[in-house]
């Protein structure tokens, strides 16, 4: 990173307990309607105005009836009030049904919360090819009490889960034009990937000034850097969605790329999907511990988040980190394979602190400093391929016993 | 398929325990060098004179010293008469000395059996990294005594194995102006990858009159549409290599693509090299089912063998079918997900004679019958896009805890 880059992040903080509820002017709600056995299953992000909106997508072309409803609704008028999203039913592969079903969820949520439909984005997450319990939905959207406590996060938190073991969020905080803007966020995962539980979603509020067409190009940058490089098995899901609302209540000059201070919200943007990007790979179905792959000295940026994708997407190195193997030759087998233009004979790999490979050719670690460092619950693959500037990372799990068990028999 | 080739494809029949060494004119031996613990590591192919030769390699940019020599052999004259192979050490990624080591074995192996050092081949299979044990090869090469019987083609089928559990082994023939053409094949797998193994090589020796040009590009249509067809676990070696001889012993005129029966030689080249392909999917590390995906009505053959192989190579699909989970959410997720341009709302999907979608919607099958179904040792998975006219076919294996057992503890 360079000195400017490692200056402007250091702008950024985290804050301890926070969430999607500690930028200004944002109440979230989450209960329990009956679609899962027993976890909170329905929940809402509301906005005290409506926030300007960016949206990323899953690139299946099979996508769910919400992620068309809340496409209409941000491309009406760039604005989102409420965010209505329930777990245990993907709402996928379900015809004009599923559509009609959406566009009720919408409706009836503009409705509880006094706004209009088109400010109002819908998200599902679970099994694909059933049909919503609609008589469960619709007759919990006005038991939504929706609050801005650490108790109401929590509660709208565990509403999203499907497979997860935890929920995810994180809050960091900046300062533009002399305001303090915060950004939240919520997330569930847990396969990148469980295409018959709709993955991933995430969602983020901030209380910065941004209009909606800014607003997505960095969230698009942002999210190839950080959910774009996470995997778990390489499956992509139907109902991928990652929402960003920006409500304004910070009062900070209306931000654009020619503001002194975009980098500083860049950075911000960055640094909260990444961590979630992070707890999302972490807690990858039957994972034991997260890898983190760092690839420098590429062609690109973008070749270097290829080969770190490769590398952690790799079911050979993944099982080789869950046996505490320190199997180099998969790492560069992965290399190889990749699609980016190499030198064979220039690549540095290392472990943690333990270098493996030296100009493609094996050091003289041992095995047992390897193992040892292989025992750790993070896991650092650094790669140099030593023939340009390009940096990249991605983010992934082992793949254990667990993985199959889960996936052998998750609708039994 | 069409009439016409279903008439071409009757043409070719199947040799039961036939071989490599079936083709007129065509000797192999296998011996145990010491390189492996107690199976036959070292093996010859040999024509009784030059053949012409085709090859096909891996695509990883990081490639083993014997691709190199090979491709140096074949650029030269186009011929091989001799292929030397040895198994438990990749000569992969081993600098300098590596490419010393494989011109060493193919300098003595000319010595050995009376030929150039550009009419042999050589390939190598096992750990990467290692520098190659020459003491043991250099003094076995002169031990291996060729013949064509059928014990002769089970040393050499067991002298390329690593974690394969059986050798394979395939024979067809085919008549060509009035001459009966052999054509036999021996492989070996295990993981379409295992790039610490550096996996998988297949020999095909026929006795046909063909020159190196043509059966090149015949090589490299029937690879794409088999070899490239298999997924174990979707990692790449750095030592895959397919190699054809054709030693003109059978005396029919030489095959061009003008000769009135080349497509009586295609289709005996791709009804081998399928053969062999499926043998190798089937014997995928770990592996208990061979599954089988064939999609119809894409828009182009290309395109049906990219949706296939997204379907086979779904971490999801494979673990499902592993857990006899009739789980077609998955399949359409990996059709969504494949790149290829469909239609989301007229999929038809089965699992043999089960239909589990029509119109992209599910079908009234239970879930009894289907899992019934998925206790077979092949899962047979159809689709059709009915969108297109495109056909394709890509084999694979369920994933199991035995794939993660053997991966997770293969160097110990």
């Amino acid at each position: 990173m360079s000195g400017e880059n490692q200056t402007v992040k250091n702008k950024v903080t985290y804050v301890k307990k926070g969430s999607l509820v500690t930028p200004n002017g944002f109440k979230v709600a989450g209960v329990h309607s009956g679609v899962k056995r027993q976890r909170n299953d329905l929940g809402v992000v509301y906005s005290e105005r409506p926030a300007h909106a960016a949206a990323v997508y899953t690139l299946s072309q099979i996508q769910a009836a919400p992620l068309k409803v809340t496409k209409e609704s941000i491309q009406t008028d760039e604005k989102i009030q409420a965010v209505i999203v329930n777990s245990g039913n993907a709402n996928a592969c379900t015809g004009e049904k599923g559509e009609q079903d959406a566009y009720t969820m919408r409706a009836m949520t503009a409705e509880v919360f006094s706004t209009d439909p088109h400010h109002v984005a819908v998200a599902s997450t679970g099994i694909i090819g059933l049909e919503m319990p609609m008589n469960k939905i619709t007759t919990h959207i006005d038991q939504l009490m929706i609050g801005n406590t650490a108790d109401h996060a929590a509660q709208f938190g565990e509403s999203i889960l499907t497979t997860d073991t935890f929920s995810k969020s994180a809050c960091y905080q900046a300062e533009i034009d002399g305001k303090t803007i915060s950004m939240g966020a919520a997330a569930k995962g847990s396969g990148m990937i469980e295409p018959n539980m709709g993955t991933m979603l995430a969602f983020l509020t901030t209380d910065a000034a941004i209009e909606g067409p800014f607003l997505q190009t960095a969230l698009k940058e942002v999210v190839d850097e950080t959910f774009n490089c996470i995997t778990v098995d390489g499956d992509t899901s139907t109902n991928d969605m990652v929402l960003v609302l920006a409500n304004e209540a910070a009062g900070n000059d209306l931000l654009t790329p020619a503001h002194p201070d975009w980098n500083v919200f860049m950075s911000l943007l960055k640094t909260t999907c990444e961590d979630i990007a992070k707890q999302i790979a972490q807690d990858g179905e039957g994972a034991t511990k997260l890898i983190e792959v760092t690839v420098n000295g590429a062609p690109s940026d973008e070749d270097a988040r290829k080969v770190a994708k490769s590398i952690v997407g790799s079911s050979l190195v993944k099982t080789a980190v869950f046996g505490t193997d320190a199997n180099w030759g998969r790492i560069i087998a992965a290399i190889g394979y990749s699609g980016v233009e190499i030198n064979p004979n220039t690549i540095d790999t290392a472990i943690g602190p333990i270098e493996l490979l030296k100009n493609s050719q094996p050091t003289n670690f041992t095995e047992e400093e390897a193992t040892t460092y292989l025992e750790e619950d993070t896991i650092y693959i650094d790669v140099n391929l030593n023939i340009g500037e390009g940096v990249g990372k991605a983010w992934g799990c082992d793949l254990t016993y667990d993985y199959v068990r889960i996936n052998a028999s998750y609708r039994s």
